[in-house]
């Protein structure tokens, strides 16, 4: 289960919380790290702080943007201190972490964290299904990037000991992309349709995202909702046949 | 409860570790540091990784004994990767801090962290009741101190029983009256758009509904995803304005 699953760091700062984040993914049994554009790596820090978790770092991925980390993934749930004003799913790291383990059952997932300072920024928490919240005390919320990856990779590690390993489902799921691709053209669908008009579709895009990332829908069922949207922009353009 | 949890930090060698230590408290709302003989303290580097939490480091208090660390608690666990010839309880973390919580609705109770290299001594495990071990991969168990102490903070911040995320703002759900009113809209404006044809549409409209109601939409989602079912009626219908 653990081998399905990818810890993300986006634009991370400091090469030494890298190497944190090494050694705590390693001390907890996980393997796989993909940074989206780290201001300095590989650096001499980032080794030093992963204290024998080299492997970690040499494997890691270094990719341009997080659509590029989440390639082949089918879950993407988000660290955030912060909640957020349109409503996401918002798990305790103990929740949100067993339903990372359910999912790594039935293929690739990430858990995606974000720069030091501020955090995951509004699209990308818009480009994961879920958020994590990790509790913190009120008035001093200053988590470490490496201590948090600590305390995720820990929920996993003891997520596994608890769920035994479950058959994965046989139900294929879209990835990521394919996703990527169906708000697309439901973008499109709903201008051909008027629903929407250019210039106010923001907001209600990143809505409609939520609801749909909150139903993990089945490849079968993204072909019906495609199918969907194919009929409706053939009515609205005339075409009804 | 966590105002009478003392975390016991037993001959540190580096004084950044000590710095992270008291992070990693003051984000779970823990103050009340006790170091054992630390080698270095105060020391610049601690200060530097405390980031901000300065007061934890202020206010710690420097022993010469772990003795003297636990006096005046009457329960105080280890935290240790090996285990031991003795034996003696030995808890995983949840486990352990379980029993912490319970201890310290009854008074002061202590988590003894060891030296780095080594952890802790025999002497230092036979001061206290019992043991937790952190689980971690036998081949790479490198955790390091800040780290350990983030995980046995988190633990109990998770155990105090209010901690849960302060529940989001109520959002209004539909009843299910309101659900079955949807799905009688959406059955009509498929049929409208031409995606169902009379005669085929019971095995459609359940996989839909099955969708539907694992996404859970709120009132305000619902009514939006009506609005999309209107606008594209009327363009089937030939009136797109």
């Amino acid at each position: 289960m653990l081998d399905r699953v990818r810890i993300v760091l986006c634009e991370t700062t400091h090469p030494g919380n890298i190497g944190a984040a090494a050694r705590a993914m390693l001390t907890m049994g996980l393997t796989r790290l993909t940074l989206v554009a780290p201001r300095h790596f590989p650096d001499p820090e980032a080794t030093a702080r992963a204290s024998g978790a080299d492997r970690i770092l040499e494997d890691a991925q270094v990719v341009p943007t997080l659509r590029d980390a989440l390639d082949g993934a089918h879950y993407a749930v988000g660290t955030a201190a912060r909640t957020r004003s349109i409503p996401m799913p918002q798990f305790t790291p103990r929740d949100g972490i067993e339903r990372v383990a359910a999912e790594a059952g039935r293929g690739d997932v990430a858990i995606v964290f974000g720069t030091e300072r501020s955090g995951l920024s509004n699209d990308e928490a818009d480009a994961c299904q879920a958020l994590i919240t990790i509790p913190t005390d009120p008035d001093f919320s200053s988590l470490n990037l490496g201590s948090a990856v600590q305390l995720i990779c820990y929920e996993l590690r003891m997520a596994l000991a608890d769920t035994a390993l479950e058959p994965a489902a046989p139900v294929p799921l879209p990835d990521l992309r394919a996703l990527e691709s169906f708000f697309d053209h439901l973008e499109e669908a709903l201008f051909d349709i008027r629903f929407l008009v250019p210039g106010q579709s923001s907001t209600m895009m990143t809505r409609l995202r939520r609801l749909v990332h909150r139903a993990t829908p089945t490849l079968t069922e993204l072909d019906i909702l495609r199918g969907i949207l194919s009929r409706a922009q053939l009515s609205a353009r005339g075409r009804p046949d």
